[in-house]
């Protein structure tokens, strides 16, 4: 028995998914957010409401973190909590038409009940959590080999690697090398398949959080640079990644920094 | 009429595919190369050696150049040379089982006449040239619309972003973005669908001529980071842009630089 309705919550991403679809179409409203590379569109707007409402509907009591205007704050996480990011990778969705993630998550009292990551234009949807088990559409999927910092590759935020943010580069050196994606439910989505071993940026709570539901079903470990918990109410350098991987990236996020 | 038969290049190239998924299942051999991060795998070898006998049955007068040990060199480019990438995007295969391809390009006295670059697993063949024209498997595909360089997304060799080779960093921040995928042919492929409006990377000859074939079809600028012809001999730092793109690109490079 799941704390919400699975196969309910899958219809709505499918609705979501194909309204998106269909709005690949039309011209998209762009505006800019925090800077000229930070970009919201009518179609993340709209998106987000459909998903609210849906929510509001059947579950009335519940509390709701998302990215857009109106639901991006909260006071605390006590309660059930849904997190919505309905475009994750606007960047991609306005210049690519692909590689973005439709993404929701249910929290209880702060733990992640719940994730799902939609990859709309690939129709693959990555759903489940520790009680669920962790899902490929129909196909229940099991965690990868572990492996090491040395032995796979990074999802790595290209500002954070670039900069070196807290000495990112000798962690990003001591790996088989980096990818960016611009997703981070892309990014999760490769921990998940083991494609990649860690993941490190700079993220909001909806971008996230319901990858952290889902990782955190194989173990996997998601917290700040230090390893600390993450605050769910802003912005903050982050890292995910299996148990051993993550130890040896926060120890060396710790020996490396100026925290 | 083709300078070679197109059908029978793809079926060799579907018949290359077929080897290699086949081969995901068996344990690979991985040899390190030039450094520990620059692999080669049995199943590279084997697939350069299967492309190799096809085209030496068909072209036995014709000239190969090739990753692989034994063909990475030649004498000059003069004549027919046909360019072998049998992986592009090792460390992708090896670590991902995806996001790499089967690359091919036929030269005639230095010019591309035909590229070909296979996403093996999405089965995805774009393929073309200047007078064939560029498909995406059966169906044509046009240009995309023009872009400029603080329009659209970059794709980014890691390594010259991060050392900020040749001010490399001012030029991904003039753009939207810079995107980092393992794999010279997925990043052509992403030039020829307007995903991505430039790629900046340090590349063989082999993991530029397939793709440079491809985007001259299209009126693009494949060239060295000064805007000059590339030298096939060796790698060396490279730029591939929608024209428009490339001038500006080439243009901060030039001012940037200490060539």
């Amino acid at each position: 028995m799941q704390i919400v309705n699975v196969e309910e919550v899958k219809n709505w991403l499918n609705e979501a998914g194909e309204f998106i679809k269909t709005s690949l179409s039309d011209t998209l409203e762009i505006k800019e957010k925090s800077n000229r590379t930070d970009l919201v569109t009518n179609i993340d707007e709209e998106t987000q409401q459909l998903l609210i409402q849906k929510i509001q509907r059947v579950y009335p009591d519940d509390k709701i973190l998302g990215e857009e205007t109106g639901y991006n704050t909260i006071d605390s996480m006590d309660g059930r909590v849904w997190i919505i990011d309905p475009i994750d990778g606007t960047m991609n969705f306005v210049m690519e038409q692909e590689n973005f993630c439709i993404m929701l998550a249910v929290f209880e009292d702060g733990v992640g009940k719940l994730g799902f990551i939609y990859d709309v234009m690939r129709d693959e949807l990555y759903w489940g959590g520790k009680e669920a088990g962790v899902f490929r559409n129909e196909e229940e999927i099991s965690a990868p080999q572990p492996s090491k910092l040395s032995e796979g590759l990074l999802g790595f935020n290209a500002y954070m690697f670039g900069e070196n943010i807290h000495g990112s580069k000798d962690i990003a050196n001591a790996s088989m090398g980096i990818r960016v994606s611009g997703c981070a439910g892309l990014e999760m989505i490769a921990l998940l398949k083991g494609n990649h071993i860690g993941y490190v940026s700079n993220l909001a709570p909806w971008d996230y959080a319901p990858g952290m539901a889902l990782i955190e079903a194989f173990g996997f470990h998601a917290t700040t640079l230090k390893g600390e918990k993450l605050s769910f109410d802003e912005r903050e350098y982050f890292v995910a990644a299996q148990p051993e991987v993550h130890q040896e990236i926060v120890e060396m996020f710790k020996k490396n920094s100026s925290f």
